[in-house]
């Protein structure tokens, strides 16, 4: 039994950091948990300057980690799909087992890359891409293996969740919440990724391949971000006994399931609805476990650097053992097929910006009523110093497509000025 | 590589049946999800009418799956000591693996069964010993190995947690719950080791093991039933915002280890406060992991069987890649020791029963101040028609001994007539 794993690392910046401190100050836990002595051979960074953090560690020459014939385990950290892309294939090519936190690399090619793994024979591991330090990759992949999920739904983006915790605790706008993350350094100058649902799609195409063996392109997941969530409709949500996130769902309904990222309301009672500010949660439904949740830490360099090592020492293990063990992806259930939004049923929340007049909610109702969408409350605020009020509806569950059928009809009503605003509803 | 795992059930109660069903059930499943085929092919019970539910796997011959020759995992379902204990051994000497959800057997013997499946090569498994359905046992051994963890607070006991909901909610006594959660299926005819705390014992001592590297035997862990909690208690913890829990807590401090279980003030705000009824939640504070929980269903026949299934299929891959890998309990931490509760401090919440006159709480907080105790707050509600008044008091942070020293003192003082309730709070 091989006694001693080596690690190279590529990538020093906040995760990277996080890694090779705990991973230096650590070795004798391991040792003591695994009986393996576990040792940072390489590190590098296309910074330069990191040489001074890592004198003894550091090399310009990213070969010497992805080739170098004194490392077992490549750890990549730097994110983003090139090169961590070639990176990664060179070390999986050249017999290296690969940990990585890359979740925009793995929602586009998870797929090629378990491949070329198991040609070759060696082990990925991908806990700290979605949710960091929270357990949810190993606990869909091996503790939930025998339940059929039928509902998974999730908060995987810290920055949003942050932005829409503060709209709904200080009533500030989508923007100066946005800012304050920012200067929190909760947010990324350029948000986009977080702020359109992107990075939140990114995950749920990963958590799906592993729940309900299908895997799904980001690409082809139905996304809407929080930018068009109002103060005004997380008051509204408020007044309903709902709170808004923007959540991660994944439905199982037979052979299809349902992909989607979008503002959500979610009953105030519900386990997701207290999960605040930058953390994380996973909800599951199996039908054996029930109902699960599990919360944590989803950014910050020493959460994500407990999901990687956890991967490492779980590797190390295996290769230790004599590396007959691997765990692919998923094995594909291909007669699953993804729902198109248009083919969804929910619940839906309306928000029409409307003139103050007498027969104005008649004109929107026989709209939804004649496109078959039933409604189960109104709020109509008497607000008539203003040349146009707010106007709210909460259905029963309708199509999406009558939804969407029924929204264009009274878009083209003369009596509304501005956009109405959609969000649908989870129970 | 072993391409079909068979597996052998000792046991068809509430859980076994369970695992029987789901376990038939979904083979396809399985094979799907790893390229092995499990196969059930004994199952034994001491109830020979078992034989009609599963005519052609029924054996009453225990040792044709303990040592049986057609037999890879011996899945153990029958709780207890013994015969639990002699079966596993015979098992493990037979060189099967074993899966076994039996807490009772675990808190008391998994130093032995450690040892003595290492010395065989054959694999334990134990999810669903803990928590049922909650990934608890991995996530301590794998996912969060990379943590030194400095605090652990679960409620692992449903039976408790659901008498406590219902006082909480319904503001009936303890035994108008107690009886209420017999009616429900949610408590044993003598539901002695849940109320005392006994249950949430045995499971603190598993999950410090692999927490700390520490086995501790439960009957060295300091353990508080809930019997002594009234509604009033309940009351006044709301007044104060709290929430009561029956409690395990562990606690890091250097080279040693707090290991308790009793009935806790937890605040409102606190993640677990939430938990409610017979769901069971882990909240763990790790140095990279930060603060997370794990909540789900903690008792039941599928929620179990879900645990022991993720074990099989974990223990059904190693044996098929060669079994080479195992795990052992932990590499125990022979430098920790276990703190004794007289050398505890936390804050504390005590109500004297005393008659409503002038001086009295003086001289109870006369007692308390020369023990070096500093009160929080005081609630002394006028009730002078009762010939005896609660009065209740919070503390700051105080040792165990000095309150424990001034109780007794104030037990002497004349005004007191009925025994003072002491709860422990954690923050």
């Amino acid at each position: 039994m091989k006694k001693n794993i080596r690690i190279g690392v590529i990538g020093c910046g906040t995760v990277g950091s996080c890694f090779i401190k705990h991973f230096n100050q650590k070795k004798r836990l391991f040792k003591n948990r695994t009986g393996i002595d576990f040792s940072l051979v390489k590190v590098s960074d296309r910074n330069a300057g990191k040489k001074k953090l890592f004198p003894s560690l550091y090399t310009p020459v990213i070969e010497e980690i992805t080739s170098g014939k004194d490392v077992d385990i490549v750890v990549e950290l730097i994110g983003g799909v090139e090169p961590a892309y070639t990176f990664i294939k060179n070390a999986i090519r050249s017999g290296k087992s690969v940990v990585t936190a890359n979740k925009a690399l793995l929602s586009e090619k998870s797929v090629e890359l378990f491949a070329l793994a198991e040609k070759h024979n060696v082990h990925l591991g991908f806990e700290a891409s979605v949710a960091s330090a929270i357990p949810i990759i190993k606990s869909l992949r091996e503790s939930l293996v025998g339940n059929n999920i039928s509902r998974l739904m999730a908060i995987l983006n810290g920055t949003t969740n942050y932005i829409l915790t503060q709209m709904s605790i200080h009533g500030g706008n989508f923007s100066q919440a946005l800012e304050k993350a920012q200067k929190s350094g909760y947010a990324e100058a350029d948000p986009t990724l977080d702020i359109e649902g992107l990075d939140t799609a990114h995950k749920l195409s990963i958590l799906s391949a592993l729940a309900f063996n299908k895997p799904v392109s980001w690409r082809k997941i139905f996304s809407e971000g929080i930018k068009k969530v109002d103060t005004l409709d997380i008051k509204f949500a408020g007044d309903f006994g709902y709170r808004v996130k923007l959540l991660a769902i994944a439905k199982r309904q037979g052979s299809k399931v349902e992909l989607r990222v979008h503002p959500t309301f979610l009953p105030q009672n519900h386990m997701l609805s207290g999960v605040e500010d930058v953390y994380n949660a996973v909800y599951i439904e199996g039908d054996m476990s029930g109902k699960s949740l599990m919360y944590g830490e989803g950014a910050g360099g020493n959460a994500a650097a407990s999901g990687a090592i956890g991967d490492v020492i779980d590797i190390g293990k295996k290769l230790a053992a004599g590396n007959n063990m691997r765990l692919p992806l998923t094995y594909e259930n291909k007669k699953l097929s993804v729902v198109p939004i248009k083919d969804i049923s929910t619940r839906y929340y309306f928000r029409f910006t409307v003139p103050d007049k007498p027969g104005v909610l008649a004109k929107i109702t026989d709209v939804l009523g004649r496109n078959g969408i039933s409604i189960a409350s109104v709020i109509q605020k008497e607000e008539s110093k203003d040349f146009a009020v707010p106007v709210v509806i909460l259905t029963h569950t309708a199509k999406e497509k009558d939804v969407q059928k029924s929204l264009r009809e009274i878009g083209r009503l003369s009596i509304v000025k501005f956009p109405t605003v959609l969000i649908r509803v989870e129970e």
